[in-house]
């Protein structure tokens, strides 16, 4: 056989979705932080300037969390068996392999997908939910409490409460509140209390709305009302769904399944793209690639797809930060815009965080992973070629993934290279028609902060370093 | 080992979801009818009370189309290639065992259910759209019209249409169309035109307006636009989402599937369920079963359930009556509940046809399956109970199935017997979300016609027999 008579066979091997069976599904979490030399920079106390103790986080997060949290040496955590029964209700999610697209684009690229949209909370927030419902359910809690924005990380901790439970308060900021009631039904569904950001039920809340009357509410708020309401009742503790180390640890399922997956088919990625706000998924997806890569095993490429209207990695300093708007939270060493950046209104879409995971931020600035920005119009025409030839309709986070995915094919189409790119399809954009229909109806346009823009957040940083 | 660990060793080894790889898939559509000894009555002619002719029906559908409409013998029809590609990228749809409900229940039966609803139309509909746009572009054919009303249908023909590059021409129910606009816009985002029903551009729109200036539509005058749009277009037919035979045909995937699925794991179903508006799941999902019983190789219960507040096959009449409301369409006999009859304006979802699949209606007439009617306050406690075991938010109609499905588990749990219940899950409600909330809220109240109500649309059942 020749070559190409060796690459049509190898494709015609390979089917549209792989699937790993039960058995073959990973046993436990992967902690890349176990393999990196130099660790990320420990969550500091702001009062302090000191690394936070167990002691001083276990106020606010489940015991078992803060240990994963502050573990930077483990490199696997066995998935207890609750979670990983969970686990089987909707996972293995499939990796795709995108043939219509590759035709579509006429690339000789082959491109894959790991597709986490399939399950109600639409995300791949599920996979760090459960974890974190089961460990408070474990240590006999009554209840977590959230803030959500655009509803996903909302969604799945309701299910994730629902089947252990437990109660579930989301503080949900308020003009998604209003803007988007099916989720807040979702949520109500699985039996979750949602309350829209600010409110009068939290001191934070009240303070808020005393300044701000008419506010619409923010990310940064929220979590504070959230804290503050799981710090004040008993049985209760905070969960977040994003940024942490302990969240990138549990969404390590992703990149495991996905490994397991190529080398069911002996692929070699060349390339691995996720879409970034606080990391999460994209923390989850290239873990266990970056550990081969930190132990010298394997060589790959890592591409962050960050919106260019709030370019953390790209355009942020790498600086310890507040965590939150509201400052409530540790300071994280991350590449940053400021606690106070706020991306433009006409934003669509979720990505909106002012800093990005530790973990990431020091793999970016080892120069160990690449980051790029890309503009809404061009990540929403992405998204309609994808859904017109993939079948899947994306969520517009997990477009940004898919622009850079499709720019990387059309690089090789030029080159001539048969590459093999890897990207993360996050979620399913069912719920952000509002978005689509602007951009259907020609009426979504870009922005681009200014660098004076930019300087206004960096000019607040803490002053630690 | 005893019986019982025998039980638990076959339960291990069963899991969650059970996929079919490609090459398990089915590659031809099985068509119910061959096994049938008495065929169902033929569609009739209005004007001359014939059975229709395919030269007569060729101007509305697609000449392959009618073909298969028209064939009640042969048993099987291969899938073509384009379309069995376009299967393998959403299906096979998994098997899921409901371990989690079952523990729930507290039953001793084993329930499973077919998941019809990952992929972005949400519904099993997308079987039968993909093949319909397939013949009318092998046809060599523009477009195609047709109508939707909760929009499941005409966002799986949006889909199908932009895969195949045909234009698509959906008329949407108005007050559908104004209420769900995130259905509009998704078959928007697949290149679909979507005309809020009724419109000005058709003659049978204008003269409804004319009549009844405020009103909000119905699928019966959506039928009669679509149609007119298509007969008077060059290179255009109209296309239906269900009741017809051969939508039935495309649908026997599911079933096809499931039986495949089964087998694989050595598991006899005893009963199986599925919900039924015009029937296209329900046929689709025990077509294969009912073979199996028609030729006398195996026997199973075949339940049908439907709304109380629609009640075609528990409280229809077995006639010969209109297939819509507008009256355009040929006879079908059917159970029907006339053709001017409109479920309570409190009844939420679909599964509002007055009639139903003539297929189902002579097998049901034959007491070769039986029917039964739900509440919708029961269906949708149901649904919920559903989303917070299983994990899956489903669809209002797919929950009337759910509901039958609990009970007869429950049947199961009062006498003791384990039996293998299976039913189909034909789809998500994260677009009904409008009537989760009612129900959240504590607003959904039931309505049951009365016998004078039905008595109404049986006196003008059209006289043929």
């Amino acid at each position: 056989m020749n070559e190409e008579m060796l690459k049509n066979q190898a494709k015609e091997e390979i089917p549209y979705k792989i699937y790993l069976t039960e058995n073959e599904m990973p046993k436990a979490w992967y902690n890349v932080r176990a393999d990196m030399k130099t660790k990320p920079a420990p969550l500091l106390n702001p009062a302090t300037l000191k690394p936070m103790t167990f002691d001083e986080l276990r106020h606010v997060f489940c015991d078992e969390l803060v240990r994963q949290e502050l573990d930077d040496t483990t490199a696997f955590f066995p998935i207890p068996e609750e979670v990983f029964n969970f686990y089987k209700m909707y996972r293995p999610s499939p990796l795709v392999r995108a043939y219509f697209l590759e035709k579509a684009l006429g690339t000789p690229a082959k491109i894959y997908y790991k597709f986490e949209g399939n399950n109600t909370s639409g995300s791949h927030k599920l996979n760090s939910a459960i974890a974190q419902a089961y460990y408070a359910k474990k240590q006999g809690l009554k209840g977590v409490t959230t803030e959500t924005g655009a509803g996903q990380w909302g969604t799945a901790l309701s299910m994730a409460c629902a089947f252990f439970g437990l109660d579930c308060h989301v503080f949900m900021v308020k003009c998604s509140y209003e803007q988007k009631p099916f989720r807040r039904e979702v949520m109500r569904t699985y039996g979750a209390s949602v309350t829209p950001s600010p409110s009068e039920t939290t001191e934070a809340g009240r303070r808020i709305l005393a300044e701000f009357p008419g506010t619409s509410g923010s990310l940064g708020c929220a979590i504070s009302e959230a804290v503050e309401a799981a710090v004040g009742a008993e049985g209760y503790r905070y969960v977040l769904g994003s940024v942490l180390s302990q969240v990138l640890l549990h969404q390590s399922i992703i990149g495991l399944e996905t490994k397991a997956a190529l080398e069911k088919y002996n692929v070699k990625a060349d390339v691995i793209i996720g879409c970034a706000g606080g990391g999460s998924n994209l923390g989850g997806l290239i873990s266990p690639f970056m550990g081969e890569k930190l132990r010298g095993e394997a060589d790959y490429r890592f591409i962050a797809v960050e919106p260019a209207s709030c370019p953390s990695l790209t355009r942020g300093r790498y600086a310890y930060d507040f965590c939150d708007t509201g400052k409530v939270c540790p300071l994280s060493k991350m590449y940053t815009l400021g606690s106070s950046f706020i991306p433009s209104a006409n934003h669509a879409g979720g990505l909106r965080y002012h800093g990005m995971s530790s973990i990431l931020s020091e793999l970016y600035h080892e120069g160990l992973m690449e980051a790029v920005s890309v503009e809404q119009t061009e990540v929403f025409a992405a998204a309609r070629e994808f859904a017109r030839t993939e079948g899947i309709l994306p969520a517009p986070e997990s477009s940004h993934a898919i622009r850079a995915a499709m720019d990387e094919a059309l690089r090789c189409k030029a080159s001539g290279k048969a590459e093999t790119i890897v990207f993360g399809l996050t979620g399913t954009g069912y719920f952000d028609m509002t978005a689509y229909q602007k951009f259907n109806d020609g009426k979504m346009s870009d922005f681009i902060p200014t660098d004076a823009d930019l300087a206004e957040g960096f000019a607040k940083l803490p002053q630690v370093d």
